[in-house]
């Protein structure tokens, strides 16, 4: 009955993805925002409609989604009250040596390489934009591992850019006036 | 409501860790004899009551502890198919590429170290022991996260031994005829 | 004097990663023929072309040729005796407690997700192909970095592949007689 | 000639360890103050002498010596000008793609837990205390490993006390008055 090898589409999968962050009444644009900030200093021409770009392509890898579908349906269950305990007062309650929200952040953003988990090692703790707010909705919800995932995908959408404005530059061009990086 | 500071006694967390294993059938000397077979080849006068010490000690470890709760809950939710979708879909039929399992198995065997880190996918493949038992389970539950939990735990204290073998070797002495290692 | 920021070309840090691990006497095909036997079983029509062709491509992420560089610069010194001690010692040796070796292939295979690290953990254990081979040429050379590297690009290229099937499947066609995955 | 198994003693490991970063100008307390300022905020009664402390059991771990005396041994070889290229100009520049300094700090680091990562994270961008000195010693010298080897040493510390505070706190005592956490 179970384990039964049946393929789920990706596309489903995608799409319960993003459908998820908007659920919990994240942006894709609000997670841009930490992207530009993160890297206009060091990209001539970078516009926010890049960093959007760079974010729907972090969104597109299925080890990102599966991470998201994951960390979100336990911060709704924890909502719910529907966590077996101490599991549910550890997520509900956010508890700060409890460390698998950052373990599925850490697994999704290391498939951008180690400079992309430094970036969100700063990203979690600085708490800058939609990330703070999050932090900042007490008693309103519960987002112990959202806000781990947004700094993650924020800080994999950067490192992304970091890289290709480099192969571009390297042909002597910039990305000033690109549509795409 | 939610994100009160309470704080959760490490020793709930503890029982409810090695609970859950237990519910989920598996026996420390189950995780004990994998450790076992493979660290014998290397260590005169090795016995199963070090290995049985070695995992005890494993699961001492909240990062461990806390892998496992979530885990377990995991497969138990997806067992009664209380996760939404495509989420219960991914985890009741073991998906070939959600990956999640293997990112909370890391996230804990990692604080063991790089070659710890080897020999839990070395265990995941080869799937001997116990694992190989929960692994050909099927239609009776889901183990989609158990396997990849009893491995990382097979190859944390794997790899606890070997450095604790070394430090004893190191003395001019041999772990044969002692209690603990 | 140090520390002036000059971009060194991404073509140059290819070819020199290329080069060393030829140097080193290893052919791609010897990568492709290990990522072939991991990945034929689950794939129809899967070739050796397919797997040279995935090859090729992680061999073109940065983090990859850095840690190709660095483990091969490390070994070669190890040869010429020109580490100051411990470290050659340790490497010289294949000290099995020393596991800085792992830790630069988990870093490379982890840009591939959880699942090719856990075969990296397979293969590193298993030691099929040329990894087997640079093992046993005990006596005329240091590899102790590179057979960890090796197996990393192997569990990456089959990871890469396992995902690019999937896609190619989804849209109801098939890899066989394809020429590219 | 090579791969003899040699057996070289923890001491002598753990000595050239300590040896290399007194070597390259930074002392235990300038990691113990790091340790101090981020933790001090949640733990009443902490002082330097038990961040001290912490920063020493870190430095008894055989995966962060390992990681020291490779990540200094490669600094001080690119200040000699005895790499080749082009890893000697990707290392003398601290070439800002280059990852293999995180990628290192990150394994020794990981052995902490998710959460240690995080905090290293915070630590290699916000560059506090001697991690700035190192950062802005521009022109003598080469510290593209060591200032996130500190940052990643000062990361396991921090973590490390966090959870030995917590284990003294539910035993309704606390760590005011005490020599050893
Ligand atoms: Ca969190
Ligand atoms: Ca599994
Ligand atoms: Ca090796
Ligand atoms: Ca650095």
């Amino acid at each position: 009955m179970y384990n039964e090898k049946v393929n789920i589409s990706s596309e489903s999968v995608r799409n319960a993805a993003k459908e998820a962050i908007a659920r919990r009444g994240v942006l894709i644009s609000d997670i841009a925002e930490i992207v530009f900030e993160m890297q206009y200093p060091y990209s001539n021409g970078l516009t926010l409609a890049h960093c959007i770009q760079s974010v729907e392509r972090v969104l597109n890898k299925r080890e990102v989604q599966h991470a998201i579908l994951v960390g979100v349906e336990l911060d709704e269950l924890a909502e719910k009250g529907m966590l077996s305990q101490p599991l549910q007062q550890l997520i509900e309650s956010d508890e700060s040596l409890f460390g698998i929200d950052e373990t599925l952040a850490i697994g999704s953003v290391l498939t951008y390489g180690s400079i992309a988990m430094t970036t969100y090692g700063h990203l979690d703790k600085q708490k800058i934009g939609i990330i703070k707010k999050l932090d900042t909705r007490d008693g309103t919800g519960v987002h112990t591992f959202l806000d781990d995932l947004i700094a993650s995908i924020a800080a994999s959408a950067s490192s992304r850019l970091a890289h290709r404005i480099r192969d571009v530059e390297e042909t002597g061009e910039s990305i000033a006036g690109r549509d795409k990086v």
